[in-house]
Formats: structure tokens, C-alpha cells, sequence
């Protein structure tokens, strides 16, 4: 049932020992969102645990500050945070909880309406913007912890406010979560202003594989196993690598071709307007937005070059017509 | 003499043939606030100018949309924005406009009171935040290409928000700008997304020369003239590499040490808290602020780097004392 934010509120207010739950491979929203959620509770003198189905990073450990340990309480009241769909849990958590998420807070249109109760709005940047409205509502006070959870959600979502989600409500909340206390400058600084030694050998490797096509309007870049074992870097380091390509001055389709563990090509496809990623992505059985897209090609490295470059010259050629 | 803000708009709607001046090496705060003034005067249906002593790059040509050509006009007031020093309008301008320059509207605590009438607010992250207050002063309706100059001046002098000297005054002008209509989403994608392919390949060198030292609490980088053949970058595009050896995890003093083209070397110095960057190049005959610095050495490569790891050395040995 799709509730308001005041009826979410009036919810966790007549529940306790609840359990919060955040997506897998957990980001900075969805940890914001669960962490502020926790010390929100905890205010309220409820008792609640956090769980997630991956590690949580050592960055996010401040997350933490000033929060008590309920131990392993059962759980009479369970809140999804950010979590568009209960299959982003991973398939363990979305198996335990199926049909047992009480409410459901989100920001993602996609919301599958999973829960028994759910307050979306796709409007709000991060699904922190949401918790600030949440914590008016509850009448707490939103302390310096609070504010550095939600500005950290707010901040990596937007990417610090440069993200064309990011409105003029985002501004004034992190104006009032500076206002709050949040140590933006730290949380700043370990979010956008730090690589780790293997990910910098790794995008200095992928630079070195650079290729430009169509007069520059198409960069390639790939990345090998071999790169990934000489740099020390894991997969989960390379989300930023297909960005790289579309960076570059002139390149209207940013190419990112990845060898698999099992000798397969994953290729992630980044546009600028009009050049639509989807299409070509889809063109080869792949599939995703306008402007981010991605499909998987089982052949050699030439090969796979090859047919996504057929399918970027065809899509530079219709974008001129 | 020190004036406020109304005195300084008071001035403005006293005076008509109006020159702009920015200074030298011009970036998207000065020029933003040069631009939104310009576009104020005519607003208020003065005449008026801009000079700025080097060439403002094609990035910058939106800030013009709109504005009438009033030509070579005789200036009967002159006004610098953002500039902290007559100097710093390059040493012609600065003899030219020495004891002219009538009103000064600045943020740089450091400003030196050359205009006959001053207003400087040192607690501005952006001049252009003080822009915003100036238009409200006159009267002057923001409109979207008012509100594009001032939202380039605020997000390029915080590095998008980012930081430390980001307010939340700061975040709370920017949803006003957003407001008015500012196109932050290419605004951001020229500043904050674009390299030029040369710029690339410099970086892509300048990282090949990665040394790591002492324990990897300080990464080294080099950039020779022969990077700068290679990659057809020029000097003024590598702003961004002394920032690149700090980012990495665990580094606490990044160093980039540059080839001049007279064979000295240019060493910038880039630290953490509480490594003190001034100390290390004051030891070096150089000299900056406590986390960004520089000196310059008169030797060869292996020296140059030698001289500077002593003093690194020294200064983490001091921090653990």
C-alpha cells in the first residue's frame, strides 16, 4: 500500500526492534539512509539492527558513531531503505524477507512495491532527502551524526551536486545539514578525493589501451585480467573506468570493453546527447539508458571491438542525418 | 576606502560607461561574476565593457549570450571583480589601470585595497556569491543567464561544492541560481567532465611515473618536457596533476615535480593534516599555504627529487613525534 511520509513516520513510531535493511553492494545512500534511520531510532529509544548482505567498507565506519549494539534481536518491524526492488538485497536476503518487508522507503521510480507499505518519491536525488522530511516528522533533532549519514548520501548520489538529479531541494537540505554539523570537507575528501593505489595502476593501464575511432567522436578503452592481476585491483574497482572515455573533449560515445573471469567481453557504452547508449547496447542483445548502457559478448577482444564499433558508426551516422 | 554592499551598488547606479575588469589567467569565478555584471548594467540600460588580459577560452562563451557589443567605449568608471591584487590583472593592465580602478568587489582576504572603493567578503566560498546580493541591491531580476554566470563562478571556486570553503550560504545561493533556471548539468559536464584527449595522455604519462615512498605515505610524480611533446598538452592544462598523487589511500604528502622549459624544476606539493606543505617547500626556498605548496630547484631531475624526499622525510617523522 503506497502510504504518505507522515503515515511512514506514525509506523516506526508505533513499532520497535526493527530491522533495517540496505541493498547489496551497499553505497553511500543506502548506508546514509539506514544508518540516520538507526540513530533517528535509537532517539527515539527504540531498539533496531542493520543488515546488509555485503561487507560494509572501512569509509563508512563513522556511520556508526554514537550508535548502541542491540545485539541479534528479533525483529518485530522490517524497513527496506533505498532498496528499489527486493531482489537488490541478494537472492539470500530477498528469499528471508519475501513478503516481510513492513515499509519500504525509496527514491527510485523503478520501485517494485514490494513491501506491505512504501513511501516513494522518485523526485528527491537520494533517498537521504527523504529522511530529513522523515526526521521533521519524527521530532528528532538532527544531530552532527545524522547530518554526516544524510549529507553522505545526498553527496555520492549527486556526485557532490554535479548530477543532473540534483535540485534546488538538494541544495537547501545540504545547507541544512552543514547547518547540522556535517563535516562535509572529510566526508568530501574520502569519497571523491581518494583511490586506492591498485585502482590508480589499474586506470593508468587502461589509459595506456586508449583507442580513438570516427575522427575522435568514439573512445575505447579495455581492460584485461592481466591488468586486473598486475595492478592488485578488484572488479568492484572499475566502476569508474567507463566513465573515463566519455570525458574526453569531442567524444560524443565513450567505450569500455572488460575481460571477464570466464574469457567473455563485458562493454559498457557511455553517450552524450543525441547518441543514444541503449540502442546500440541493444543491437547486441544488451540493454540499459539513454545515456549508460551495457551488453555482454562471448568472442575474442577484436571481434568484440569490432561489432560495437560497427553499431557506434552506424548510430554517429544516424545522429547526423 | 571600505564600503558595503549597498554603497557598492550605489555606486554602480550613479555611474554609466562602465569597464569590467578580470584578471589574468581568468577562471569561471571572475569571469562569472564579469559576465553577471555586464549583464546587470545592461539590465539597468548602461553601457559597458570587459577587458581581461589573456585570451577567455571557448568554455566561457555562453556567459555572452544575450549581451549588446557597446564597443570601444571611453570607461567613466572601473570596476574589478575577484581580483585581490592590481598585479594580478597582468603587469600591463596593472600599469595602465594603476590608482583608475574606482570600485572593487572581491572575496580574497588577502586583497590589497588598491581601489579607491572596496568591498570584500572574505566569508564568500565564490565572488559570485557576493554577485547575488549585489543583483537583489539594484534590483536586477536574475535571469537564467545571469543565474549560469554566477551558479560557473560558485561550483568552479568549490570544485562542485566540494571544498572546505563551500557554506551552507553557499549551497543555499546555488538552489536560488537553480532556480532562476541554471543549466547546472552542462555547466557541470564542461567544468567538471570534459579533459581534452591531450590532457589525457599527459596524465596517462604522468602516472606511468608514479614512485612510491616511504611506506606509501608519499607517491611522486614526474612531469618532463617530453611528456609535454608527446602528448601535445600545454602548460596550462596540468593544474589538475599536483591533486592526482594526493588522492591516492594512505598518501599523506603527494608530490608532482615538473620540467620547466629552462630545465628547473617546478615542485608542487600537496599534503594531508598534519603535514605541513609550506614547511617543507620553506625549507626549499618556497612557499604557499599548509596543504598546497611549491618551490622551485635549480638541478637536475635526481636531485631535485632527493632534496625534496629529505624534507618529506623529515616532516613524517615529525608527525608521529
Amino acid at each position: 500500500m503506497q502510504i504518505d511520509i507522515s503515515r511512514a513516520a506514525a509506523l516506526l513510531r508505533e513499532n520497535d526492534d526493527i530491522l533495517v535493511l540496505c541493498h547489496a553492494h551497499p553505497d553511500g545512500d543506502t548506508l546514509g539512509c539506514g544508518y540516520a534511520l538507526m540513530h533517528i531510532l535509537q532517539a527515539l529509544g527504540k531498539r533496531c539492527r542493520l543488515e546488509c548482505a555485503d561487507e560494509i567498507g572501512e569509509k563508512y565506519r563513522f556511520m556508526t558513531a554514537g550508535l548502541s549494539d542491540c545485539g541479534e534481536l528479533e525483529p518485530k518491524f522490517i524497513v527496506a531503505v533505498d532498496v528499489a526492488d527486493i531482489k537488490l538485497l541478494s537472492d539470500e536476503l530477498a528469499e528471508k524477507y519475501s513478503d516481510k518487508v513492513d515499509l519500504c522507503i525509496d527514491h527510485h521510480a523503478s520501485n517494485t512495491e514490494y513491501a506491505k507499505a512504501f513511501f516513494v518519491d522518485s523526485g528527491a536525488a537520494a533517498c537521504a532527502e527523504i529522511f530529513c522530511t522523515l526526521a521533521d516528522e519524527l521530532e528528532v533533532n538532527i544531530t552532527k551524526e545524522i547530518a554526516d549519514c544524510l549529507y553522505t548520501g545526498i553527496s555520492t548520489d549527486t556526485g557532490c551536486f554535479k548530477f543532473s538529479n540534483t535540485t534546488a531541494r538538494t541544495h537547501i537540505l545540504a545547507a541544512r545539514l552543514m547547518e547540522c554539523g556535517a563535516d562535509i570537507s572529510e566526508i568530501n575528501r574520502v569519497f571523491f578525493e581518494t583511490k586506492s593505489l591498485s585502482y590508480v595502476q589499474l586506470e593508468r593501464m587502461a589509459l595506456d589501451s586508449l583507442e580513438m575511432h570516427f575522427d575522435g567522436q568514439c573512445a575505447v578503452i579495455t581492460v584485461t585480467q592481466e591488468m586486473f592481476r598486475q595492478s592488485g585491483a578488484n572488479d568492484g574497482e572499475t566502476d569508474a573506468i567507463p566513465g573515463l572515455s566519455r570525458q574526453i573533449e569531442g567524444v560524443k560515445v565513450g567505450i569500455t570493453v572488460k575481460e571477464g573471469k570466464d574469457g567473455t567481453y563485458k562493454v559498457s557504452v557511455r553517450t552524450h546527447a543525441p547518441i543514444d547508449a541503449s540502442e546500440i547496447c541493444g543491437q547486441l542483445g544488451g540493454g540499459g539508458h539513454k545515456r549508460a548502457a551495457g551488453c555482454r559478448l562471448r568472442t575474442d577482444l577484436d571481434c568484440a571491438k569490432k561489432q560495437v564499433l560497427e553499431q557506434v558508426e552506424k548510430a554517429l551516422a544516424e545522429s547526423v542525418e
